[in-house]
C-alpha cells in the first residue's frame, strides 16, 4: 500500500513530536469520536491525551507556558487527524477542513489563545496542504475535561 | 396518529424526569430556536429551563454537584429534542445527530465536564438509537445566560 | 453596479456605528477568515477589531458595561458580514444564516450573554431579512484573544 503525501506527512509530524498515534485512540464518555454523514465529517473535542495520559494540564499563563500550550494544541490536532485517518482510510480523502474550534484553559489574564491555536493550524497546513486551510475560533475557557490545557474539535468536507 | 419509537421514548424520558415539554419552548433573545436548511438542522443553545424557570443554576463543583449538573444536561437535551419534534413533526426524521457542544458553568477546579455531558448523551442514545450517536465537545465556561449550569447546542442531519 | 438591499443595509449599519469595513479585514494567525465549500460558508471567530485596533476589551460586567459589550458584538458581526461580502461578491448570495456562536468575556457574576448577543442578532436580521434568521449559542468565557470582550463565528448556507 502506498501512503498518500498527507498520510506520510502526518507520520512525520507525529514522529517529530515523538508520539505514536497508531494504536487505539481512547475516548471518554458515551459518544462517537468521529461521525461521517454525507460529505461532512465531525470530530469530537480532543484533549492532549497520548494513550492513557493527558500530557499537558493546567491553565495557560499560569502553570503552563505558551510553548507548552502550543504543544498541547499540536497533540490535539494529531489525535483528530489520527481519528480521521482511521475513519476514512487515508487523510487524502479530506477535501477541505471547514472549521476548528480551539478551547484554551486560560489564566484570567492570558490573551494568547490565537497563538496557542497556531500550533494546531500549522500542523493542519503541513499535513493537508491546501485542503488543510480552515476557519478557526480560539477562546479562553475556565476549565477543561481532566484539567487539559487545550481541547479542539473539527469539521471537514470529504 | 402512531408515534414512532423515538417519539415514545422521548415522552418516557421526559416523564422519568417529571418534566413536561409539550407546551411552547421559551427562547430569550431575537433568534430562532431551530433552523432547518437542506439536510441539516441546527438547534440553538439550550439551558435547563422548564416553562419560565431555569431549574439548575450556578457553577458545577461549587454550588452544584455533578449529579445536579447531569440533570441540567438532561433537561437541555430534552428541550433540544422537543424543539426538533416540533420542527420536524417526529423525531424519527432525524437521520444522524452530528454534534453536540456542552458548555458547563464550572468552578475553577471542576474537571468533570465530560461526565456532565454524559447526561445528555445517554438520553440522545436512548431516544434515537443509532441515529443518536454523535460527536461531542464539552468545555468548562466562566458563566452562562441566566446563571444556568449547562448550555448545549446540536447539529443533526435529516 | 447596483448594490442589493442587503449590501446597502450593511453600509447603513456600518455607517451608523461610524466604522469603515471597506479595507482589508485583518486576521491574526495562520488560518482563513472564510472557507466556502459546496453550499456552506464558515466564518472564523471575529473580535471587535477595526483596522489595527481592538475597540472593546475586558470582561463584561467588570470593566465593560452591557451596552459596550453589545457594541462589541455589533462590530464582530459587521466584520463577519464584510468578510462574507468580500468572499461572495454580495451579501444577497446568503440563503440562510445557520448558526452564530457568541463568546462573551465575562466577569464571574455576569449572566447577560444573551443580551450581549442580541447586538449581533439585530444587525443580522436588519441586513439580511429572513435570510438573517439564525440559531444562536451565547456563553461566558474566561478570556479571549487580545483581551477582546466578544468573539463570534458564523455558518451560513449559500
Amino acid at each position: 500500500m502506498t501512503l498518500s503525501n498527507a498520510d506520510n506527512e502526518f507520520e512525520s509530524q507525529a514522529q517529530a513530536l515523538d508520539f505514536d498515534f497508531n494504536g487505539e485512540i481512547k475516548i471518554g464518555g458515551n459518544y462517537a469520536p468521529v461521525i461521517q454523514h454525507g460529505h461532512q465529517v465531525y470530530v469530537s473535542g480532543q484533549i492532549p491525551r497520548v494513550g492513557d495520559q493527558v500530557i499537558v494540564t493546567g491553565a495557560a499563563g499560569q502553570e503552563v507556558t505558551l510553548k507548552q500550550a502550543q504543544l498541547a494544541a499540536q497533540i490535539c490536532i494529531l489525535r483528530a487527524l489520527a481519528l480521521l485517518r482511521n475513519q476514512l482510510g487515508s487523510l487524502s480523502k479530506i477535501k477541505q477542513v471547514l472549521r476548528i474550534t480551539v478551547y484554551v484553559n486560560s489564566a484570567h489574564n492570558f490573551t494568547q489563545q490565537s497563538e496557542v491555536a497556531d500550533g494546531a493550524s500549522g500542523i493542519l497546513l503541513r499535513v493537508l496542504g491546501e485542503a488543510g486551510r480552515h476557519t478557526r475560533t480560539s477562546v479562553g475557557v475556565a476549565q477543561l475535561p481532566k484539567g487539559a490545557t487545550v481541547e479542539l474539535d473539527l469539521i471537514a468536507a470529504i
